[in-house]
């Protein structure tokens, strides 16, 4: 890179590596704690946060995604893709990086790998949900889908709620020993199931978090009984969602930003009177979270930016800890600013 | 950066350094032809693109936008903020970098600076469109407004359409003497001229690019003769404009993106039936460009998202060329894509 530069021209950039750093540097469960609660504290003052349904650039393939949020502070956005055949090239369904910006002046704060940081906040998203919305005392949860994001479900679960028991199901069961491997040593007692009804067996929270892009169901009606909290993670897609709608008429189904899920979200199944509350609202004590014991509560879960944003702001409030970041020559900066000219010109 | 990573979790980044040794490489001049052709190419086959207004964050100070779009193989974005304010805080106006993807995988091909890359992009566009616009054989051209952008716009219309003379102004006789010094040797003829109306004396192209946000008349309707192509620049986003309404009731309208440029161009003082063209249809022969010697043309620019993948397109063929970029680590790439975990906890 170059030494030239002036200090305005450099980007904190933060790499996988320097991420899997910072995470051990405090610990998995430490990370998804701190992240549930500074997502939850971004809920809480959700009427600040510019929102839109994420740009989405559909293919044949996957989908390419752009999740812009603000809060008049701070600039955030995400690139992420989702393509379910890439499994097969030996690349990631999911990956993904962001950036942090100052509103006041547009100039990047940070720019961050966010592959493993999706997945990091992805969970602790769903365990500050369950938070609200899971039965009291619930223990055992079931993860149907063991791909990318099962072990950080489990794990996120246990940090926030204090989960003890894990069920694992996947119909690929090399998938399913893989998380059975990973979750070896973590504290929380695993059980490999060999069907998504025994996973289900005993569970008070319901994780589904496959990839198929299509019409699925993971979970049919008659599976599903009274009193369970189900987290909804891998519908995240138009034409793709995990459960049968006899299920969405049973719960009480609760969203991230209805625009979005109206489009993404399991609803999409549903008319567009199927009514829905947006997780702020009770995270804010504004609308009512689980009602008794015998409710079926679902929190459609597609990932809004805001996640997103409450994740940068935690890594990049991180940086000062230690050496997790290198310096990006990416902007251009000449001593006179109107000389971008100049600049160029100088260094022939 | 971690040595162990596989080649798919290394994306390739070019630094402004490295921008600017591509550009010397290959000769200013050169790269703003290369980059016109490569903008009319895309220009031509303007229907295979994804295509929509930018998403822009607007605040207090500036405007941050998010400019994607895709040709159903290659997904392109950038990110640029656009603050007035900037340039006394000692910060570019308009920074901006980009980003390169396939979207069959959804990976990222390439991440790029892209302040100087817009500012090529901005000025090949304007020689391109002059082609078509400007009245043949027009050989001087005024540049009101001799900020960031000045130079480079003169060195395009001279590399693409043959210009020989340029006037210009400023409000700010700072700006106009960096403009005046920076061409010199260029091998334009250079006139630095003490108001607009002098400035576009004897000119046949005139080109404002001014960066203050508010309702401006950099050009009032009776300094506007007849046979005259504007190049307008500086008019951008919602609020900002640079011409009086009477100049456009007189000319005939040409833009890049129409539900764009009704926002953020010239044309936000006009009535929504004002009649446009857009540029592509031109450069198709779809559409009349300039009709005879006494028509005024305008070209509203605001700059669009293809001009951006055209440009990164440009800039990733030239990758092989040299060495100008390095990897960056900014994927997670596990042996087996859904063992993101397992990546994780291994690091540990």
């Amino acid at each position: 890179m170059a030494p030239a530069a002036s200090p305005l021209a450099y980007i904190p950039f933060v790499s996988v590596e320097n991420m899997m750093r910072l995470v051990h540097h405090h610990g998995i469960e430490q990370v998804l704690r701190d992240l549930a609660e500074e997502i939850e504290g971004d809920y809480r003052r959700w009427d600040m946060f510019e929102k839109a349904p994420r740009l989405a650039s559909h293919s044949r393939d996957g989908v390419i995604e752009l999740m812009p949020t603000s809060d008049g502070q701070t600039f955030s956005f995400k690139y992420v893709n989702g393509h379910p055949g890439n499994i097969v090239k030996g690349y990631q369904t999911v990956a993904a990086f962001g950036l942090l910006a100052r509103v006041d002046t547009g100039y990047p704060l940070m720019l961050s790998e966010m592959t493993l940081l999706t997945a990091l906040r992805t969970a602790a998203t769903s365990a500050m949900a369950a938070r609200y919305l899971a039965p009291k005392g619930a223990r055992t949860m079931a993860v149907i889908g063991n791909g990318a994001q099962a072990e950080f479900q489990a794990l996120a679960m246990k940090a926030v709620i204090g989960v003890e028991e894990v069920r694992l199901y996947d119909i690929d069961p090399a998938a399913k020993r893989k998380a059975v491997h990973n979750l070896q040593g973590s504290g929380i007692r695993v059980t490999s199931c060999d069907t998504a009804q025994d996973a289900i067996e005993g569970a008070q929270i319901v994780t589904t978090c496959t990839a198929d892009k299509a019409y699925a169901t993971i979970l049919s009606d008659n599976m599903v009984g009274e009193g369970i909290h189900i987290n909804a993670i891998g519908g995240d897609c138009p034409g793709k969602t995990e459960l049968h709608r006899d299920i969405l008429s049973r719960a009480s189904t609760f969203v991230e930003y209805e625009p979005q899920t109206r489009i993404e979200g399991e609803i999409q199944q549903m008319p567009p009177a199927y009514p829905v509350t947006e997780l702020w609202q009770v995270v804010r004590g504004d609308a009512a979270g689980r009602r008794g014991s015998r409710e079926i509560t679902l929190f459609d879960s597609v990932g809004f930016a805001i996640e997103d944003f409450s994740a940068l702001r935690y890594v990049h409030g991180k940086l000062q800890d230690g050496d997790y970041c290198h310096q990006l020559d990416m902007l251009a900066d000449p001593d006179d600013p109107r000389d971008l000219f100049g600049m160029l010109q100088r260094a022939a």
